[in-house]
């Protein structure tokens, strides 16, 4: 079998398992109208499958920042940051970024997919070890194939497997990197991170939180899981992304350690990369302000994800531990949440379906993620449309 | 030591092999004055270190339908093309690269590193074997390192050395994904494409083309070094990027085989990363069509690379086997090498510093990029001033 029969048997086994599934990835959004609305073909649907958590994708100060910074800055930079891609508004970003976690220094990269890649591979190497929750983004685990160093799992936010994967380390724990998450992408949990702090404390090792999902969502200025749990000062490095609460696209690192600037000198993911565009710099500079500022949008945010998760919750959902603004319902296999997507789309609701092995421990989800934009009207009527459904398609 | 000691020593050994050379990486760029002119401290410099190959970066056509696409989708789309992140616009530019390159599909990337990186990790796996040009671009070495293939490299641009690999490698040829680039990022060369094809045709491996330097650059409508050679049909899959001839920041890959598609489901580096904002589409979009039609800009470009490329040669420098839009003059060390870089930016003109490991062989680079933008008496001042600096550093 050549390389071009091999895709073709994969998807011939994908077809095998979902005959109907596929439309559901990729949906082809005709038009957007606001941080909430759409059209998908006829419809005028409800977007509640988007990382838009502080609904600011249609923000006046962002959309006039962009505007100014493609007049004065042109469309690219056409150059990686180490050659001359490093204009005054990606440093301020930095600087800002370090600002903000109250840091020494901070690094932008080009996709928050890449900072993950580019902060794990700069971090760590053959030799070295990386601890990672079971659930982890694809970006930390391609993060970590593409550093060489040893890769280990604990069972998600299992600290108990945590410490005995720890102790089976030995004295490798001193170059050994865990990485965690502030909140889970699959279903919205966030980590403990106190026991995780002491438990990096006590093994000596160095801890990456990833805060992706929880910037601009947790904490009294948006810092994330750190600003909850007042932990700021115990982690090492953070890690971001511009493409969620920020609406643009980029990513971040940032940390107390000063030898964090080394990795402009090591990762490839920062440095073989042309840098962000000023006009997506300039939205994320003016972002990052509004999301420093947006405790009412926070707490809009949280009363709209109480709403939601209490109302599922109630209805008789399988859902994750905690409300949040990702609220995943776990159905029992691919065809029934296939079938809940597809009743919700009927509905002129936009959800994320995730299946196996996207999903973690073959699970099938039906994912919502609320956002401040959403009204309490709007996210009723979905927990009304999702209690329907129940009642058509689950109730035994 | 640990990870941030091992930090500290990396740090170190790059200081003590060069003191002076950290500040000619990342250098400050203050202002954008237009393709070819920026300040760098209080210095008006003559740009000649982007990749900004046929000058587009302020093109009316570009800004504006970026402006338009700020204003009607918002800052960003806050969600993967596998979520909610497939715009119209983002499925019209796959059509349009396809239609470009004559092909029957085509994925867009969100940088073009994740282009490469997508691609050849969802093309081969565990078990398949890359066949790498020794000069390949560091997002072909992360993309081949990602996919868990053997990686097997080959002299640069020597067929005879590929021959012989292919020979050992028996059966397994026929899982053997071959990867070369149109323009080589370092010395500006060109690959032997014909010899090339004809080496995968007899070993019936499977042919992957970057053309992220030659885009643009080679081939009456700019398709690259297919359109030059005329083997467009020969190539099982091409890939490019946004952030070179056309001025803003994503990549793409295109196929006349339609299980391409089946990346869509299988590539991390697609799947899990936020898509392309709505302006970047549009920006790229926009420029696509001005490439296409830029068979006058191309004109400009190759006179300038030729002008500069003789007069470099006639001066006395070493360089590159042939001329193109990368121009790299060879220096014998490090110090030579940043010694000319400062003399460049004290006459106010900006050049790239390429030194080990990030140039191959250890070579020791001061590298020139030309565009379309640049006038003649430009290039002819650029001439004139390396031609001043080597009387007064290099010649013996």
């Amino acid at each position: 079998m050549n390389l071009i029969e091999k895709l073709d048997a994969a998807a011939a086994v994908r077809k095998s398992l979902l005959p109907d599934g596929v439309g559901a990835f990729g949906i082809p959004i005709e038009e957007v109208y606001s941080a909430t609305e759409a059209r998908i073909g006829d419809r005028r649907v409800l977007l509640l499958g988007t990382n838009n958590y502080l609904g600011l994708t249609f923000s006046p100060e962002c959309i006039q920042a962009a505007h100014e910074a493609l007049d004065t800055e042109g469309t690219g930079t056409t150059g990686s940051r180490m050659a001359n891609g490093s204009y005054s508004g990606h440093r301020a970003l930095e600087q800002e970024f370090a600002n903000f976690y109250e840091c020494c220094t901070g690094i932008v990269f080009t996709t928050g997919y890449q900072a993950n890649l580019g902060t794990i591979s700069g971090l760590v190497g053959r030799g070295d070890t990386v601890l990672i929750d079971s659930d982890s983004h694809a970006s930390i685990y391609d993060g970590c194939i593409l550093s060489g160093a040893e890769i280990i799992r604990f069972r998600h936010n299992d600290m108990i497997d945590m410490e005995k994967r720890l102790r089976r380390l030995g004295d490798r724990t001193t170059t050994t990197l865990i990485i965690v998450e502030g909140i889970y992408s699959m279903l919205g949990d966030q980590a403990p991170l106190a026991e995780i702090v002491q438990l990096k404390n006590k093994y000596n090792c160095t801890l990456l939180l990833d805060e992706a999902h929880s910037l601009g969502v947790l904490g009294e200025t948006g810092q994330g899981l750190v600003e909850k749990t007042g932990l700021l000062k115990e982690i090492d490095f953070i890690t971001g992304t511009f493409s969620k609460s920020l609406c643009s696209i980029g990513g971040f690192c940032v940390s107390n350690h000063p030898q964090l600037d080394q990795l402009r000198y090591i990762s490839h993911p920062y440095i073989f990369t042309a840098s962000p565009s000023p006009a997506t710099i300039a939205s994320t500079r003016a972002a990052l302000k509004l999301l420093r500022n947006g405790s009412n949008l926070r707490k809009q945010l949280w009363k709209n994800c109480t709403q939601l998760y209490t109302h599922l919750n109630t209805v008789g959902y399988k859902l994750g531990p905690e409300p949040g603004p990702v609220i995943a319902a776990i159905l029992d296999n691919p065809r029934q949440a296939l079938q809940l997507w597809h009743g919700l789309l009927e509905h002129n609701i936009y959800v994320n379906l995730i299946l196996p092995p996207a999903a973690p421990d073959g699970k099938s989800l039906v994912r919502c993620s609320v956002n401040a934009a959403h009204t309490n009207e709007q996210i009723a009527h979905v927990g009304a449309t999702f209690e329907k459904l129940y009642q058509q398609f689950l109730a035994a």
